[in-house]
């Protein structure tokens, strides 16, 4: 795997005519080699020269695991005294004209520092063939995220034994946090999100002392991380009996999640999904409390590429993963969002999490 | 007290000649002007002109969280459309030779954005004068480790309650991080550490499965995130009996502990503390097992200036936080460390951590 990405690595690298390429982002050099280390303010780079094979470049303390665990087995190491610009400018002979680095990752003093030992003329960023690349997941990453997902879900299934009238929002979230310790996650992959009543209607709400009541509303937007890949569900409950205008969102929200999903295949365009979401719950008249995107990739990063919104004329390509995740917003009173976690496949679309979406009285 | 610190600021740009100073870093936007937010992609930045007042530069959407918060009363916005970098060259008139910036903290993509808005001849780090600011607490900030170190208290407290044979070290930390975000913390300042038996031998171990069992040091390493500020403290029990050894390396590393904080008073060198724990616990034997620096500064980072270590010759000051945790690691058997957060005042040391330190069974 990580074989086919440094081969894709390597025609972005001919078509910019890149004398070498210097990834030192923790998680791209993972996804290029297995190895992963957070070296913190030591080096830890991979080096791939145009004209040969790449070297992982270690604190001398890291070399053991590396050789372990990497694909690139060229390991060259560095002490705290070295000056690890160098040892990355000695594994590249001659001239450099042209190199890539991570321009968004990299910060000013570790650029200048690396530039002053190289001496290239232009860095050329390697943002994009990485986000390109991480846009389509491999069976093995997908499996990742099969795992994320399923923990999450049980962690939301446990956790909704907790809910009734009187506990608050904190309470939930630090709940549902331990459970996912409990449950083997490394954590969550953002801040939990409980949300109640008028609160539910906040899309980037922060959870407080706000206790849950009977006739509300009550949202979770939940993930977690686990071995490199994440998770991100959002599922909405009415708590004890709710009344006909909270049921009406719900449903428009449920069904404009369905409708979004069976839109889901290959070559159909990313706008066209939050389209057919937008127009439906536009049809019921709640198209202006429709207020973010319709989803976003997912993978290492908990927002990644393809963004799924009204103006992204991508097409779909199998194996691409993202969330659906309708919402409607009605301020004072209350929201409800339902979020899936979809990948498409050469005939269509897998939905990943399957946590039941039918409304669902709690408490 | 922001308006001493960006004069602290005024006092570097016009030593190093600087026509503007422009801070990116949301917590160095706060420290210097109260307002913190975390823009994200977005450009929040403070600008200081070498001849002028100096302007908050924030999104659109925080312009009025801005004008509540920030003691920078001149704030100018910029909307999702705009180049946030042409409105700051807009601000510095005139041409500019030497400008200020945060190396350490900004990417190279910001950094070419903004010095092609800016066409400055030189760009010049900032860290240094931050850092050595942060490194003299307020009353205010000391205000808020105080209470950074309550809760970390109270939780520590609570979550002994759940320590018994059986119970793994992953369970405790869950536990512990339940009762932060319960408590009111924002949650835990770094990876909450509970190690066990020959786990407590680990530096920097993982917490896993390994169950708490009787006869053995168990070891706490935690701390709280507070409106801003952390703590960071270190407890180790005997859980049931322990030997004679175990029980004399308790005894030295408190002896240590107990003599550093003895030793701190403005004007004695940082060196000097960490050699005074580390002479007591190598005249007992021990000084090979003795790891790591003795301590570090802490704020509003859990790791920041000084750094209290053998070759640190520079004076300690009133106003200065840190850490003093000297340990004892016997590798395969177990370790001891025992960690307090310390103020020097002007005439001498404040103990701001409180929790007791005799050797207490649990369990």
């Amino acid at each position: 795997m990580t074989e086919s990405r440094l081969q894709q690595l390597r025609t972005f690298m001919a078509a910019h005519q890149l004398d070498a390429a210097i990834i030192t982002l923790p998680k791209h050099v993972y996804y290029l080699t297995g190895f992963f280390s957070e070296p913190h303010e030591r080096f830890l780079g991979l080096i791939i020269p145009s004209d040969g094979e790449p070297t992982l470049v270690v604190p001398a303390l890291d070399r053991e695991a590396a050789e372990q665990a990497s694909s690139v087995k060229q390991i060259a190491t560095h002490s705290d005294t070295d000056n690890p610009y160098e040892v990355v400018k000695r594994l590249l002979k001659g001239r450099l004209q042209r190199v890539g680095l991570e321009k968004s990752h990299l910060t000013v003093n570790r650029y200048e520092a690396l530039a002053a030992a190289l001496e290239a003329e232009t860095y050329v960023d390697l943002e994009a063939p990485l986000q390109e690349m991480r846009m389509i997941k491999s069976p093995d990453e997908v499996a990742r995220i099969r795992k994320a997902i399923d923990v999450v879900e049980k962690v939301l299934a446990e956790g909704l034994k907790k809910v009734k009238a009187g506990v608050t929002e904190l309470e939930l979230v630090a709940e549902l946090e331990y459970l996912m310790k409990r449950m083997g996650a490394e954590g969550p992959s953002f801040s939990t999100m409980v949300l109640a009543g008028e609160n539910s209607a906040l899309p980037h709400g922060h959870p407080g002392d706000r206790t849950i009541r009977e006739g509300e509303l009550l949202l979770f937007d939940m993930g977690v991380a686990l071995d490199g890949y994440v998770s991100d569900i959002t599922r909405t409950f009415a708590v004890g009996e709710i009344n006909e205008r909270q049921k009406e969102i719900y449903q428009t929200v449920l069904a404009a999640n369905l409708a979004a999903i069976e839109a889901v295949r290959p070559g159909a365009a990313l706008a066209s999904l939050d389209k057919t979401a937008r127009d439906l719950i536009a049809a019921k008249g709640y198209g202006e409390y429709f207020t973010h995107r319709l989803g976003h990739g997912m993978g290492m990063d908990v927002h990644e590429y393809p963004s799924v919104h009204g103006k992204n004329q991508d097409a779909l390509r199998p194996g691409m993963v993202f969330t659906i995740e309708p919402g409607i917003y009605l301020p004072g009173v209350g929201g409800v969002r339902i979020e899936d976690n979809v990948l498409v496949t050469e005939t269509g679309c897998e939905v990943l999490t399957s946590f039941p979406k039918e409304l669902t009285v709690i408490g």
